[in-house]
């Protein structure tokens, strides 16, 4: 029968798992996920640090580039009108950059919708369990308070009408011990009462963090967006300002392009980690945040045939136990009822209490099955380990698509603008008509640049 | 307690489902779901015929916008070397056109890997359900051997070790009894065996045809982004025969987008009707496809506290003769061990069964109770209600968008294509300088026009 369909690691958490880390002092680190060893989060860090890396080495090749260009140029022969060479490659490699930089953001979006769906599958299977989990404390509660009220009552008022016969009595009080017997095992099935981890807090928690992920993304994506879109602009209108402005967003979106690939690829190493074998590091982390005992948790976490119920013991007392009492007032209903006809009305309540107990108990064996709480646990890892790390290596590509782009455009744009016609006579003429002399020369060296 | 969050209607769904529908006699059609009556299929024809209108007057618009522009052309002065008035803005809107088309392709992949993901959920969601379905059987089939054996080899053992002495005989009878009495009541609870339908093969069906719903689209997406791409080419360098198979392929491509979105529309339209109020449709077609009683079929497709559990009586009066079993084994083992020695192994072994069978029929009541299933069935119309519909949505963007910007373009291209300058002139001389007279000049006409 096996269990159902579960979590399975991905080819990318393999692949992601088996890159090698190493700390501070470049010792190799084991790639088991261990958050709280200083090591472990040394290696994370130098995964981050990396891109501070690349950042820097983009952009001193920038600036090598570009003082290069400046300084190193052949002086121009006064009168020359021919454009430097290269130029038009100067202008469509900036174009060309820009426009995987649009590509980027769109997969950027892509990538961000992802792992907010990830996530969100994550918020809500933690949403399920904390139904699951509190529908049998309600359910035992509720089925623990009907039994006391049937001891309390209709088993009393049985004692009191019965009370001339004996041995009527003693199967009243038989069933009255039952009764309390099958309370007391119900009260100990309620094994989430008190435990101080709460997985609704912990799935507001997330989606609130995720809330702001996601606009910081969504923000990022924007911003980029509209730098391409503008230098596409200055580029396409020749304006010097509008290009100058957007070299300096693109510098600034560059660092920001950066540093999200360091926090991504720090995210993705880690979460690879986690994802490659979740279940013990959850298993332990519950342990000693609930501090329930390792055989409950087990049981919900693996649920397979390995692992027995540790209910079973409880369930099957109870059961017994409340067939006992069926039987005791199918006994007493024979003997008592013609004899005492005062007695029928509280036996046909007990047996309405005894059926609606009966219905409660298969509802709480059903809520006490690993199937359902484990079914939450595993779609909580597919929206983590599936769609969330997916979305994350989404992102990555996009921030390396743009990292280049913008790289790219930086060294291409300031060259780009030195090809614009100087602004002192593109400011005394009509703009905007084409067939002034000057225009015309103007469009002629720009496009043959092109 | 509650059901656990379950499956709600969207808001898209509630406003696609106040849409008025009308049969081909424009006769009002009412919005309930019935795809088997001809009332129905002819309103959702007419949503789809609604496209083709679409198409029929976009192309008709083209038509005479190219036929007066060919016409109504005011003669040119021979040896006026302005463009004609409007050239720029005719480049423009192209261009423009054909960006809001790149940016529509960008929106159908999405919504395209949306419905994807929407059916794949309720592919899944079908595949846990046919789990859950087996495993029931398996394990109802399973228990019920395992009971025919202990009747067969055990119990027979222990009659025969008993024989001397009646009551104990007696009892063992009882015992075997029961456990034949369990036996039936389990056999009753498979009530998927034999059943003609097999989710696993819906499961199957649905994966088949999405994979080439999928793949249709992305050819069409690929296709489009293609067109944009070459005739945005084909304008950056003037090149006619470029942009004259780009405008026959735009007319294909723009026929393929009123088509997919007749087929959409559609579909959005068909699908708000089932999502707006799915269970009643669900129920009927499962019970004319399985045959199944309706309590049962009720039970797992509402499972709210309305709808009582179908086999609680068999549930209930299984655990009854269990929890007899159970003492009168414990009573023979008090009675019969002491003088009969050979009865313990029997005993122990029946004890054993006993146990598993408890155990199993703890897991069968998990398995049976309508949560699990309710759940896979809340999975799945989130999938196909929320997902997919979105998507189908985002697709039916796309269509629109794609439909405008290439009408859009159809109509511009043409005019573009008139501001080229003519080819015979363009092949004569140096095309790679930039500065022999007649290139200065066309670039000057083809930037002005821009």
């Amino acid at each position: 029968m096996g269990a159902p369909p579960g979590y399975r690691p991905s080819a990318w958490v393999h692949l992601l798992h088996q890159l090698p880390r190493a700390d501070f002092q470049l010792r190799p680190v084991p790639s088991g996920f261990a958050p709280r060893e200083q090591e472990y989060q040394q290696a994370l860090l130098l995964v981050a640090a990396l891109a501070g890396l690349g950042l820097g080495l983009s952009l001193i090749f920038i600036a090598v580039y570009l003082i290069r260009f400046c300084c190193c140029r052949p002086p121009e022969p006064p009168g020359a009108k021919s454009p430097p060479p290269g130029g038009g490659c100067v202008t469509w490699s900036c174009i060309a950059a820009l426009l995987v930089g649009c590509a980027g953001i769109g997969i950027g979006f892509y990538g961000n919708s992802e792992t907010s769906d990830g996530v969100s599958q994550l918020s809500s299977a933690l949403l399920h369990a904390n139904h699951t989990l509190s529908a049998i404390d309600h359910l035992v509660l509720e089925t623990v308070e009907t039994l006391g009220e049937a001891v309390r009552t209709e088993l009393t008022t049985l004692e009191e009408v019965l009370e001339q016969r004996t041995e009527l009595v003693a199967a009243a009080r038989a069933a009255r011990r039952q009764t309390e017997a099958v309370a007391q095992q119900l009260r100990g099935l309620a094994f989430w009462q008190g435990v101080p981890l709460s997985p609704l807090q912990v799935a507001e928690d997330v989606s609130f963090v995720e809330e702001y992920r996601w606009l910081a993304y969504v923000l990022l994506l924007l911003l980029e967006l509209l730098v391409c879109l503008f230098t596409l602009l200055g580029l396409a209108k020749q304006s010097k300002w509008l290009v100058i402005v957007m070299t300096v967003m693109s510098l600034l979106v560059l660092i920001l392009s950066w540093g999200s690939m360091g926090l991504e690829a720090a995210t993705a190493v880690g979460l690879s980690d986690f994802c490659s074998n979740p279940d013990t590091y959850v298993l332990n982390l519950t342990q000693e945040e609930t501090g329930l005992s390792s055989d409950i948790l087990s049981y919900y976490f693996l649920c397979n045939q390995a692992v027995s119920n540790p209910f079973q013991q409880r369930l099957t007392l109870s059961q017994r136990a409340l067939a006992n009492i069926h039987s005791q007032l199918q006994g007493l209903e024979r003997e008592a009822v013609p004899q005492f006809p005062s007695a029928q009305k509280p036996l046909l309540s007990l047996e309405e209490t005894l059926n609606v107990t009966e219905g409660n108990f298969h509802q709480l064996v059903a809520l006490l099955h690993c199937r359902g709480l484990h079914k939450d646990y595993g779609a909580a890892l597919r929206g983590l380990c599936e769609d969330a790390l997916e979305g994350l290596l989404f992102l990555l590509l996009f921030s390396l698509l743009s990292a280049a782009a913008l790289a790219t455009a930086l060294c291409s744009l300031p060259r780009a603008w030195a090809l614009f016609p100087p602004s002192d006579d593109y400011d005394d003429t009509d703009d905007d008509d084409p067939f002034n002399p000057q225009e015309s020369k103007r469009f002629v060296q720009w496009q043959s640049s092109i």
